[in-house]
């Protein structure tokens, strides 16, 4: 039934790639145009993306997804006005195309200039948020690439109508627009297909679970930039300054439990453990954190329940923190490296010696000294906004802003140079 | 038959894994120190690698390999020597790792460093030319990354004895001989499942032909860096330096025509063609250089054979040029995004209005004006010497030197912040 697709998906292709080398070439102001009137657009048809969504939700209830699931889908009026704002936003971060990023002049007399290109095509696949429609679209095209995405099928009206008002956008501006292509199809075969697709698309950008993460890079031929998880450590030095590390620790786990940089593993120094363990558990228990422990974090820490191998790489997204006590900063370093995610890991120590130790060892895309995790964050970082956070060691690692989503090439002026 | 691969693998990629952990963590004094010894190591065991290599080429000829092939197998006095003495060269180059690119400090006091870090485990994927066992494991080393290599089966022999010489250089240097691993097995399945343990492994580079790039890349879970092919263009301008372009085409076709960044196809601006094709034909047949031309190319010059579609795509490699004669600028650089390969381009032209033009819209990783296209080399710019050549969009595009072997980390420091 799905042989009609590679047929439309080469077409879809194509227009993307000629859709991309002309938007390569647009200059920044005229890019903030067709993000201004993108924005406009999602919210002048507002009214017939939330009747879209209204179908989208419906189904949903119908087919019994969860609460939670029926959340994330929702698309009100505030958060269609935030996807707008999104775009705004956008337009006043700076263009990184066509930045020199550095030139140098060879013996021969070869100038070599290193100059920002837009990547191409990016595809992004992502689930039940239709809001990612908006935003990955926009940060995107602001870097000059077009977008081809695959959202969840339960949002494949959601998308559809916030696609249409981007569209009518890049049209009033005289842009074509396959510079944001939504896939039609929702089956798996239908992105399995896509992810086939090198010739045309040049980068694929997951975002969702683990499950879905790991499916397209076993499936993709083009390059995947990702994490899969977030299994991020704060380690409790001898040398910690213990109020910093309970407020630090009480942040990272608590502030919000369900994203990737919340702390999932606590490791404390022995040297402080017998001080430290109880206030911090005391602290976690106001918080309704539940505690798992090893065997001697247990013995201290008396409500503490014990945790299994498992425990050390789980990502809870939720209340329930592991806690470990070790005896030297290098068995926290390992235990890090063992079961990290390599995402976001952090020391709490007022030695500069230990914390230069720490930073040079623990092999994470961030790694903090006495601040809490939950700073792994484009806007944080001050990249103005993110397209996700990569724990690969690529191309990019951390929060992948404007930059990240760019590639380069060398133009090389000479008069009449032949290599001998 | 292959079932033991996979148990031995894993214990190959978690020995890699923690050799390049440990090297990752050594200066580079002591880096350089290993590819000292391990250059020494090839010059004292050269008997045993030309016993060795001997055996491959008896092998070889038994196997009915062409002359060319067994050429590139052999391993003289003199290519031991120069595998030596790239090693040495490696040694001279400024080692990446460690560099702050970057710090900025937030509005909260958070100081943000972004380190340049080793990529990990690099798998290299090679055919029958054994220095590239010494050549990428050295490179890689400096950068601070493990090999995990897999030679063409033509070369075993002289493989693992080039690998015994550089293990000694690094176990006389404390280091793990780890650092750098040869695959034992030399059959497809062998390096199927080497290109799924993304779990060890980091980036794959394959060098080869293009049959063999699209394997690895069909069959890889791990992140590939490579160029299929070079198509190469030169396009004669109607405001160009004839005899500039004249000098550069021979020089970019004639060098060395076996090379990816050798010109394949020359464009004539049609102003200039009647005056400019015969003078060029002219000069290239006094090179033995075969012409392929378009129609109004070959009424221009008679010895030229009519060119089908298929050579517009083709890498000859060899002393042949496919020759197409244009109407406008716009109409080159369609053709070059449309059947190049987006390696190495180069525009001939004292206009520097129409040279800008040509460099903004050829979307290629090296774009030249006024040279010739055989500069697309690791030590032509200046980088002293090259893994390979990517046309890739993420991570690395053209030369990939030691600065392409490396990643980055983001270290942050703080005084006990947390996100609000």
């Amino acid at each position: 039934m799905c042989t009609n697709y590679s047929r439309e998906l080469h077409k879809m292709g194509m227009a993307a790639r000629t859709a991309a080398r002309k938007l390569a070439l647009t200059k920044a102001t005229h890019k903030n145009r067709c993000l201004e009137a993108m924005a406009e657009q999602l919210l002048e048809q507002q009214d017939k993306i939330q009747d879209a969504n209204q179908e989208d939700l419906e189904n949903g209830k119908e087919k019994g997804l969860s609460n939670a699931m029926l959340d994330r889908l929702t698309l009100s009026k505030e958060r269609i006005e935030k996807m707008a704002k999104g775009l705004r936003t956008v337009t006043g971060l700076e263009d990184p195309c066509g930045r020199v990023e550095s030139t140098w002049i060879r013996p021969n007399g070869l100038k070599i200039n290193k100059v920002r290109v837009p990547i191409g095509v990016v595809g992004i696949i992502y689930e039940a948020r239709p809001n990612v429609t908006a935003d990955a679209a926009g940060l995107c095209l602001k870097a000059g690439n077009a977008t081809f995405l695959r959202g969840g099928s339960e949002a494949i009206n959601s998308n559809q109508a916030i696609v249409n008002a981007l569209h009518k956008g890049l049209e009033d501006n005289d842009m074509p627009k396959e510079i944001v292509q939504l896939l039609p199809w929702t089956d798996r075969e239908a992105v399995n297909q896509m992810l086939t697709m090198d010739e045309y698309i040049d980068l694929i950008i997951p975002r969702g679970g683990e499950e879905l993460i790991r499916k397209v890079v076993q499936n993709s031929s083009i390059p995947v930039i990702k994490h899969y998880k977030g299994v991020c450590h704060i380690l409790v030095d001898k040398d910690a300054d213990g109020e910093k590390a309970l407020k630090i620790i009480e942040n990272a786990k608590c502030q919000r439990p369900g994203v990737c940089n919340a702390a999932e593993t606590v490791l404390i120094h022995r040297s402080i453990a017998e001080e430290f363990a109880p206030k911090m558990a005391e602290m976690l228990q106001k918080n309704n954190v539940s505690l798992r422990g090893d065997d001697e974090f247990c013995k201290l820490v008396k409500t503490a329940e014990k945790a299994d191998e498992k425990d050390w790489s789980t990502e809870y997204l939720d209340l329930t923190l592991s806690v470990k006590i070790v005896e030297h900063i290098d068995d926290a370093i390992e235990h890090i490296g063992k079961y990290g995610s390599a995402h976001s890991d952090a020391i709490v120590t007022e030695n500069r010696n230990t914390a230069t130790y720490f930073t040079e060892c623990v092999d994470s895309a961030t790694v903090y000294v006495n601040a809490s995790t939950r700073f792994t964050d484009g806007g944080e970082f001050g990249m103005g906004a993110e397209i996700g956070v990569s724990t690969d060691r690529i191309h990019a690692r951390g929060p992948m802003g404007l930059e990240e989503l760019t590639s380069y090439k060398y133009i090389i002026m000479g008069n009449g140079q032949v290599r001998t």
